[in-house]
């Protein structure tokens, strides 16, 4: 969920600088408009890591924008007379009124995720909140309100230079939180329940997002365009709830940069490495799914990748350590008639593996935010809606005991036409390169978003993505195979863990 | 919630066979369309008390309809191959396609009501799977499914006859529940953690309808009527996802019986009787309200009812007890030009009492639901949706401790007359009528079914409605106060009891 808010994101000061008047002077006439039309109100909060610079953005843009039509709210301590009253109240009184935009600091998901991580309570009461949140939200939508949901995020190794440039700084060192952040595992905790609230209430009517906080420029310019084309967006439509025009804001960011430049291609194994780890690697696996804890478990792998990223070829290696009755393929193509008279998900949730079983999709679910996103087979309704439907989904096969791995194999547009060349060229391999292939190829860019976007919306603590660096085969099905370990050895440990607390 | 459904609804025999051919007719023929479109799959949901006819109505729309359409599905015990999967997976299977209807029975409510009253689990995890249930629902609706959600309800007393004559009967004797029925405390737990849940899970796209299930001929015709003008709406507009029209099936009942016809407006009191009464009432409200217990909670009383019912008497007799530092009178009326540029519930948010005080509502958020519906002051949608959003809200007073107590004053049209002629004749009462009072009376008939689906749908166990019979103005007065009074010690004497589990 957070994989592209540490990727490095950065602006230089010289692009930073030729940016911003424009932008400011578009928030400034957007803001103006706003308080003409009186048509809604606009509600921003603000959370995330510390030291991310969320105060920093929000003094800023006070500093861009007419500061009278911006009310900031901070929620700290509870006054007595808030303590008075239901928890909810002091939200209410601080409402911005239409045409009017507020911004709120330490609010609802900062007072669950605190409570949750101090231990005051656990998952199911955090799970409440989480649902009273997402119903008022909900209300203020239906109300006419446009909402703004922005997490700053910040790696462990950044906060931790951030705090001690905070704490050698006599102008900020005062600040305090109510959470120790010097300490490690206040960040795992935070990073973990914080991303079971932000997967729960990222909905089409008020999605988060994610800024890397490191670069104030890069976080700066680019929560002023969100707020800039969101508003700008609602304005132009009032013939509709400003929340229904609120979803769109998936896009390139405002450094070009995305998560699968992040990953280094060039990486290989020569052939002796691989044929010895490959060998190590399955008998490993081989071990694991013959492992009586696998009795408690079920796993499944999901493979997506590039048109020629070498999925078939992973697969196969994954097979050859597997006895056939304990394992499945399921290659997905076009849905069938039956599969299409039924919800989407249904075709997949007939392949879940038992207990004990392991099913391979040859792509997957994931397709309605791929394929169907990029060709147009589906509304942009459908597949934003996706991605929260898809973490449901994966959760309920968590929750069962089910291993979910997920694999993205990439690789770069040169080795691609290499592989398709040489596709055609041999004979036994051409059935393999189809028109549509190449059309898809035309499409990379569109892909590459589409790969970002769902790899930050849906790779979390219960099923995560991993990037498999593909350029060469043998790095990547060996990568393939030990992720597959890796996770089998984690859940058996966990498992371990749970009988052995449950005996004591 | 269930109030409705204890009044006595019944369908003489005759009115009944004349009333079934042609239904049968239409529902076949609605049947014969949706298969024909194949444009969605019907979801049908059964639910509610033991022996209400559940299982009978079943067998009828079977009997009514083309059973091939039709797959009616038990979920009791899970197989071995269920067992071994995610707890979804086996609806999942289950879903009709496209074209076709599905009847589930035992299904994901009847688990989580059967896991609560039996103790496996408490009221964060009832909500856990309350909000998974909705998420799915809600899925299944975004992929096209019309769902129907009916819950058969009974009686305490209704009840225990129903399972008396069916173990007296050997065609029914062999029937088991996993529910020990015959005890009180099953039903009484049943009820309140089955209004828990569709307080929550009655939405717009999916909403729950209430059957008294007693009188066979009336759950019959009314779920048939129900099933039947839900598939016509959506049949008959093929560019809207069929839970877009699904919302709208509230409505006369098919006897015409109204929650208001089953009050006693004859009831009434002396004058002596009056005057002894109001004054021990009054001494005991003045009492409760100076307990120290009090100052952990806040007191809410919301008064709603015909114009000239006597609502202003009521509150004057309440207030009189009290001292003027401990209440506030809030008058409802038009919002202001500052509360129009809010969210609707912000003007009573804002005026929501600090622990120890008491606020009195003269007409209140209910307006929503009473007054803007049938004025058309707002769209259907908002009115729909204000039904789950103030049953937020009342739970959100309740878990911070406040007592929430609700008046509908009720009075005949005869005694309206007679009171808006005494006031246009008596010099000082004249500005009391207006216009306004004259052009609601021609409404009688539309107040009344709002005022039925009102408390309906928001009559909690945190927040329940009282009706009060209001024909005899001092029968009012008194009945007020000691509803009051009563809302009051039993919340006092829960906080006694949970200090004390606290303390042992």
């Amino acid at each position: 969920m957070f994989e592209s808010a540490e990727i490095g994101h950065a602006i230089d000061k010289d692009t930073y600088e030729a940016a911003v008047p424009a932008l400011r002077e578009a928030l400034l006439e957007a803001q103006f408009e706003l308080q003409q039309q009186k048509r809604f109100p606009v509600i921003i909060l603000i959370n995330g890591i510390e030291g991310a610079g969320k105060g920093e953005t929000v003094k800023l843009l006070n500093e861009w924008m007419d500061p009278r039509l911006i009310e900031v709210r901070t929620f700290d301590q509870q006054t007595d007379e808030e303590l008075a009253r239901p928890p909810a109240w002091r939200y209410w009184r601080m409402l911005p009124a239409k045409g009017r935009m507020g911004i709120f600091f330490g609010n609802w998901y900062s007072q669950m995720l605190q409570g949750r991580v101090h231990g005051l309570f656990k998952d199911p009461r955090l799970d409440q909140a989480i649902a009273g949140a997402e119903r008022m939200e909900k209300m203020f939508c239906d109300e006419g309100a446009l909402i703004f949901k922005f997490w700053f995020h910040l790696s462990k190794k950044q906060m931790k230079a951030r705090l001690k440039a905070l704490a050698d700084d006599p102008l900020h060192s005062w600040r305090i939180s109510p959470l120790d952040w010097q300490q490690s595992q206040t960040y795992d905790k935070f990073v973990k329940y914080g991303e079971r609230v932000l997967r729960r209430t990222s909905r089409d009517y008020a999605p988060w997002h994610v800024i890397e906080g490191v670069d104030p420029h890069y976080r700066s310019l680019t929560v002023g365009k969100i707020l800039l084309e969101g508003l700008q967006n609602a304005l132009k439509r009032p013939d509709v709830h400003p929340h229904e025009v609120n979803a769109a804001p998936l896009g390139t960011s405002v450094d070009q940069l995305n998560l699968l430049d992040s990953l280094d291609l060039t990486q290989r194994l020569d052939k002796k490495d691989y044929e010895e780890q490959l060998i190590t690697e399955q008998a490993r696996l081989s071990g694991l799914m013959r492992d009586k804890r696998m009795r408690r478990h079920a796993l499944v792998a999901v493979f997506e990748g590039n048109d020629a990223a070498g999925k078939g070829g992973s697969i196969r290696r994954v097979a050859a350590a597997l006895d056939p009755r304990q394992y499945s393929i399921v290659p997905i193509a076009a849905p069938t008639e039956e599969e299409r008279a039924q919800p989407y998900l249904w075709r997949f949730w007939r392949h879940i593996p038992a207990r004990g079983k392991f099913t391979v999709f040859d792509r997957s679910w994931y397709g309605r935010v791929l394929v169907e996103r990029v060709e147009g087979f589906c509304s942009a309704a459908d597949w934003m809606r996706a991605y929260g439907e898809i973490n449901d989904f994966e959760e309920q096969l968590a929750d069962a005991g089910v291993i979910v791995v997920k694999f993205w194999l990439a690789i770069d547009k040169d080795t691609q036409m290499e592989r398709f060349q040489e596709r055609e060229e041999i004979p036994f391999k051409r059935f393999k390169i189809t028109e549509d292939d190449w059309r898809n190829r035309d499409k990379w860019d569109a892909y590459r978003a589409a790969v970002g976007d769902m790899v930050d919306r849906t790779s979390t603590e219960i099923a995560p993505w991993t990037l498999v660096e593909a350029n060469d085969k043998r790095w990547a099905r060996v990568k393939v195979l030990r992720t597959i370990n890796r996770a089998l050895e984690e859940a058996f440990e966990k498992s371990d863990k749970r009988a052995k607390k449950h005996k004591d």
